[in-house]
């Protein structure tokens, strides 16, 4: 007999009827009685779980009965009509084999534990039903991002971790080394002499993929990265973590608007996709993470974004009689309470376009005003800024000018440069940090409850 | 007029016939008649090119006859039935668009070049025919791996790169660190104070996610990874590379046979699709690479994939006649020489089973006979070893008694022991290097030739 996943019984459940099925899964609780029994048991692969019921006329009752939540069993039963409210069927149990055991000092218990808690059990977490739920989630939403892009032309790119340009500036990079770093090999300065480690020089892991995008970019049209990232970043905060997944879309002859068109395009088919695919979780969600989420989530489907300039937002929050901790100027960036206030005023979604030039990046491409630069923040109610993009500078001497002025070291990045020297032309690209459009999709608030195994300033257990 | 991409043009060629359309891309070659011009046109989202004609009758024909190969263009024009041989349609060119300009010595010229050159140019090379198609079906092969194991009901999971367990041996792991190599803090007895980085202790990037995966598996039954990994293996091969991907599925409730039929159903699945979506990629490579590659991989797809114990093999090499430079024998691992004639032997795709314990991993399950454990090797006819995988110990006291015996350090993996405890069950699991799949799809040989920008050592550029 045919081993069935629970997710298939689900989709099949008017074939299935009456008919007998073999599972194999874990029991999620087990309550007892007299002379029956009934067991929550979940597979993993749905959010649901099937009831399954014996009586005493099974073999083993006594065996059976002293199961305990968390083991593993192979169950053959069939598929009946429940007299239970709420499911509309159950599984009656015709023998039931214990694969392995759980102690009773299993500390998944079928009662509420605190996040904080389950964190520092992140092995076993994911049999949860809060983390089993975004686990799945942010399996389908990867699975979403994939054919978008694949659909609509892109080619997934895996750019490379390892890199010896610092062009992000190498602090906040992580340097990897094969020496032995209790016995480094010295110049003659004192210094360690690089030149024996592995790649002959000093070498990070990466915070970015988009200069080796924009390189694929220009040879395909249309390129996405996905894959992780790292960043030293110190800081313990809800948002920050050291390692997380990013995806990176580049667009050759793609300007500003286009890639609006893009962003909003993408971001309403990834969630569109999440709501049809994971309605159980987005209940869940729903119901005990984030009140309203399943709302705001069907309304940005059919929102229009709304597209602003930086210097027109400053202007809305200078007028709007709020006192702000920070003052809005056209020179400086805004802040979290700016964020919110302007995400609440538009009700949805906000392009925030055409930034003060001296707090961005120094590939983005100068407007005419030569103040500021043709980048674009998306801003989503609730979640903060959820997209970073800007169309890059395509003129080779403007380029090479602004790298000079921003201290930029041109000769590891040479390469990237002659892209605009050889058949270049305008292109534009954006960054999506994957866990924060979890955070967004979920309600669920913390990075570290996003990531299977979340790593953090002194964390990096597991 | 709205651009439209050129792969979208060969898919709607019937309703586009006769039709104007307005196009964006790069010029492969230009060959100029005193009264004509014809462009080799291609944007990236195809392999094909289109021919694009024009005659002096167009506004700026002399200008236009001066445009370079490796330049951008905006062309718009009628598609049209065409003339020459071997293509069914051509563009006439009724406007053309200058966006980005070429120098004469553009290293990609329309001639051939060597693929060692090519590699010396690893942010061009793309743009060759080659390359174009390589990292297409790179991206395409990606998706065939997500919908194989996406449409099973499997959980994708991001497992951490970054960690501080070091049971694969740390030798073989880059270290990571915050710290300033020049200027280490150190502790009493002389050695580097670690308790001072980001993580407070030495950590690493990793070659493996299956242990991660493993405890996901346990919550969703049915897992697959598929990231970056890393090796500092100082070996300057053409089957290594310090940066590679890999995917590594893991299965709960599946032994070595079920873990065999799940490898081939999803290697058939995957050569399957890009036979389907890379029909001109294919042809290509059966042309100018690998002399016989599109039969080989019709006829895996249809073959039944030999499943043979490792000591029945090494019968099979004995019994050979042949004279071997290493003598096969129950204890040792097969060389490549055993790998090749096995394949040849069969005929197809080889399954090896049951491997002598002393050569294989620690988690890996013992067979009853107390000298074999429950690992399969695939092994491909041209490629040698695709995939590695095992049944794993799920015995809490067998595997605890074997990591003693090995020496591996239980303190950091505590976790991973404990899955075994807390409602544990049989399970397998395998690994799969994403480059070595590709070589063996594209039958380009080198794994530096299909990953974007490799890592090799000594070799870190772009």
């Amino acid at each position: 007999m045919k081993v069935i996943d629970v997710k298939d019984i689900y989709e099949q459940i008017d074939e299935l009827m009456e008919k007998e099925v073999m599972v194999q899964g874990w029991i999620r609780n087990h309550r007892k009685q007299k002379e029956f029994g009934f067991i929550d048991f979940n597979d993993g692969t749905s959010f649901q779980t099937i009831q399954i019921v014996y009586d005493n006329k099974v073999k083993n009752f006594d065996e059976i009965q002293k199961i305990r939540v968390g083991s593993s069993i192979e169950v053959k039963g069939k598929v009946v009509q429940s007299p239970a409210k709420g499911q509309a069927f159950e599984i009656q149990l015709k023998s039931l084999k214990l694969l392995g055991d759980s102690p009773e000092d299993y500390p998944i218990q079928p009662k509420r534990h605190t996040r904080e808690f389950l964190r520092e059990l992140a092995y076993l977490r994911p049999r949860t039903n809060l983390f089993g739920a975004v686990f799945r989630v942010r399996s389908v939403t990867a699975m979403a991002i994939h054919e978008y892009f694949q659909s609509h032309n892109y080619v997934y790119v895996h750019t490379p971790l390892i890199t010896t340009a610092d062009c992000e500036g190498s602090d906040q990079m992580f340097k990897i080394t094969t020496l032995d770093m209790n016995h480094l090999p010295k110049c003659e300065d004192g210094t360690v002499d690089m030149s024996k480690d592995l790649f002959g020089k000093l070498a990070f892991v990466t915070g970015t993929g988009q200069l080796h995008g924009e390189a694929f970019a220009l040879a395909y049209k249309k390129i996405y990265t996905f894959g992780p990232t790292f960043r030293t970043e110190n800081s313990n905060t809800k948002t920050h973590a050291n390692e997380f997944w990013m995806i990176e879309p580049e667009i050759a002859f793609c300007d500003l608007e286009g890639l609006m068109d893009i962003e909003e395009e993408m971001l309403k088919y990834v969630v569109n996709y999440v709501l049809e695919k994971c309605p159980n979780e987005i209940n869940f969600f729903d119901s005990f993470v984030e009140k309203g989420l399943k709302e705001k989530l069907t309304k940005l489907v059919k929102s229009k974004f709304t597209r602003i300039s930086h210097h027109d937002v400053v202007d809305i929050l200078n007028k709007s009689g709020n006192k702000w901790e920070f003052t809005p100027t056209y020179e400086d960036d805004i802040a979290k309470e700016h964020e919110k206030y302007i995400t609440e005023y538009f009700n949805g979604p906000v392009f925030i376009t055409n930034w003060p030039k001296d707090i961005k990046a120094w590939y983005m491409k100068t407007n005419e005003d030569g103040k500021t630069v043709a980048a674009v923040d998306l801003e989503v109610p609730g979640a903060g800024e959820l997209m970073g993009g800007s169309q890059r500078e395509e003129d080779y001497d403007k380029l090479i000018a602004r790298m000079k002025e921003m201290n930029v070291d041109e000769s590891t990045v040479d390469w990237f440069c002659n892209l605009r020297k050889y058949g270049g032309c305008y292109h534009s690209g954006f960054g999506m940090g994957f866990e924060r459009l979890l955070i967004y999709l979920t309600g669920v608030e913390n990075i570290r409850d996003v990531i299977p195994f979340p790593r953090t300033p002194g964390n990096c257990d597991y």
